[in-house]
């Protein structure tokens, strides 16, 4: 006869900056605790991510209905709010730690999911540790995210996809334009994509130039360090041999100190630094060195929000993941990462798999060398045959009156249970 | 008994700044042309537009397949190329409008179809003005495109639909993420637009605002003089109440003094002015004075070249007018544009009409004051009632692999057949 286990309630958060598909984990993880009902009570969320565990902000999301919850899949950005917060080390803040179990034990929380990068899966790995240290029975599962696609083990993260298709098509459309202007206005324009520590995103462009001769021609990553001198050279040479010249640039590209460009040279009237911006300073050379008249993009947000152009692999991965997450507990794993594992290239065969948390917390994949052609200025066919599959498909949201239709859940807390309050500083 | 009219060539050129569906434009005068082969001969395209007429450098479209011709309509930007030359007055250039007439001459032209703004309307009629003139029978009718929706007559321009459509949606995806993150990180957000004299595109930002307190929350358009307390005490309001503050702003704000905003302050550290770039100015100045973090955008180009998200009733009116343009010329119209005119808001309908080329030459259509609420920072009812059918409906190119499928055409310049060169000062 088989031992009846008891219904324990499971907390959800997303971590660190989010993406357009996200809430599709998000969705994955709801809909499937759903069908474990049995063993599932509520699933909370955690308002502003993990400070809603650490200020006791739980939402409930068992107030949201099935075509809510189900729109998540088609709505960018964090549904149940995001933050930037890194819980400290073990030794030094112990008390963030036991907090976090003394909010699950309150509200009978016995599955953790936490929804982010290698921070995040460092921290579930310390409340996995913690818990049992604490004799607090809680399955930590990490479910992978971030646009940067810099995490381990996993063949790539949910979110990297969407950029990285928002990246290649918009480089495609402003190449064309540029193409078009060339014989009397605008000779060169810089796109400016995120990625500040590794060039994922910047190569992700590349794969919009599929024969010579098409955007982008120049590429800047931050694993190779900026030099004027050359960087100047093939501007000239792609204008005098296609008309124009169409960069993606990094936000993250340095000099050869080590010093990020975005960091260097304008002041405003006062004296002040200018903050941001590696394209306009680009363009500031290419106009002071060679004259030529240019224009300049900066994505930001639009490029990990831009749901209405995902990746449709981006979407369904994003949505196993949080699936298996809810699975992996189910089978009674723990301090786990749930992980895209890449079967084939051509055609593109993916399945799940997973990995201990350790392996995974803390740590940074880097774009490898032999994805950067030798004179470091494009992607090479290694980097193609890995990228492509990743932007392929198109999942559109429904839209009405022209505009796309994105969720805005109730999000209703749960009534508070512990007496006492706990502030974090931000 | 019919008398049979002598069979004509026709020539077609993009004028100014290309847009998401000048190519759809192109597309209906192509192919509605070639309906009438009893009557026009080869559509010959300008190489970069007008200066392709100057240089004698014309493009025979009967060279392109029916496929090629047909995939103009959902490709970007200017296939043929487009030029940034407006010819001077008659008076104090003839020479070139004469060339003009000698080009035409030399090819049998007897169809002169210009699609641009204001100016190219303006240059549509002195080249109707001077054939007639010179006893040389030349149609010419002008097609409306201009993504600042500023020209006369027409109910609004092919062009400004799409880049409308994409700033509202990209506002939108943009809002959502920082609302995601504001409780920790970012909570001042600003997308530059386009629109350097009229607010139109930034106004279309706001039709992503359906309810109190979606983005953007505050607009900045040419129109309403920029001042810096009024706008900061707003910023400072909407953080405060919504957590966050989503801004468009116009690429072309000026102060009080009529001073372009993004030509004051930034210098880099040779003394040099800063070219460009409103977002970043303003962000330096909600840094300053209010500390929140920000995050900006500068859409620059991928906002007028996203065909991928160009809306539906954009690229039919694009088609219809370039259609149109034939059908009128085939008509024995002369001197005069194809216009659209709006039959109704609700259900939007509209038709095709027609104005003399005079009406339209050198006029800019402004935002109507009452399309502005009172306090300068956000769009009325009637704006609303105005620009939200304009985006309806999605029209998305095909993709391969992951990306949209552009057509790059052949291009085959038509022999020469002038010994005399030209060359234009541009």
């Amino acid at each position: 006869m088989a031992i009846k286990q008891k219904k324990r309630n499971a907390f959800y958060a997303q971590s660190g900056g989010v993406t357009a598909v996200i809430n599709a984990s998000a969705c994955g993880v709801i809909e499937t605790a759903r069908k474990y009902r049995h063993k599932i009570g509520t699933v909370y969320a955690g308002k502003d991510g993990i400070l809603g565990a650490l200020h006791e902000n739980l939402i409930d999301t068992s107030k949201e209905s099935v075509t809510a919850i189900k729109a998540l899949r088609h709505t960018p950005a964090g549904a149940f709010g995001s933050c930037r917060y890194k819980l400290k080390s073990l030794e030094k803040n112990r008390a963030e730690y036991e907090r976090l179990i003394d909010v699950f034990q309150a509200h009978d929380i016995g599955y953790f999911f936490y929804n982010g990068g290698g921070d995040s899966q460092d921290t579930a790995n310390k409340v996995a540790q913690l818990s049992e240290e604490l004799g607090y029975p809680l399955t930590c599962i990490g479910i992978p995210k971030t646009v940067d696609n810099d995490l381990m083990i996993t063949d790539n993260c949910p979110g990297f996809g969407s950029v990285a298709k928002y990246v290649a098509v918009s480089i495609r459309e402003a190449g064309l334009d540029v193409a078009s202007m060339a014989a009397t206005s605008t000779k060169v324009f810089i796109l400016e994509v995120m990625g500040r520590h590794t060039g994922w995103i910047a190569a992700a462009g590349g794969l919009a130039a599929e024969k010579a001769g098409e955007s982008p021609h120049i590429i800047l990553f931050p694993e190779i360090a900026f030099e004027p001198e050359l960087f100047l050279a093939r501007v000239k040479k792609c204008v005098k041999k296609y008309g124009f010249c169409a960069i993606v640039a990094s936000e993250g590209i340095r000099d050869k100190e080590g010093k990020f460009l975005s960091e260097t040279g304008l002041r405003d009237a006062f004296g002040h630094a200018q903050l941001g911006g590696v394209a306009p300073q680009l363009a500031q050379l290419i106009q002071q060195e060679l004259n030529y008249k240019y224009h300049w993009a900066v994505a930001d947000y639009l490029q990990r929000a831009a749901r209405h152009i995902a990746a449709k692999v981006d979407v369904e991965q994003a949505y196993a993941l949080g699936k298996a997450a809810v699975e992996f507990a189910m089978k009674g794993k723990n301090a786990v990462m749930s992980t895209i594992v890449r079967k084939s290239n051509n055609p593109y065969r993916w399945t799940i798999g997973e990995t201990p948390l350790a392996a995974v917390a803390n740590k940074e994949k880097m774009l490898p060398r032999n994805f950067i052609t030798k004179d470091g200025f494009h992607i090479t066919q290694a980097a193609r045959n890995y990228l492509l599959p990743l932007i392929k498909g198109e999942d559109y949201p429904p839209y009405k009156n022209g505009l796309p239709q994105y969720v805005t859940l109730k999000n209703t807390l749960a009534k508070k249970k512990l007496k006492k309050k706990f502030t974090v500083n931000k």
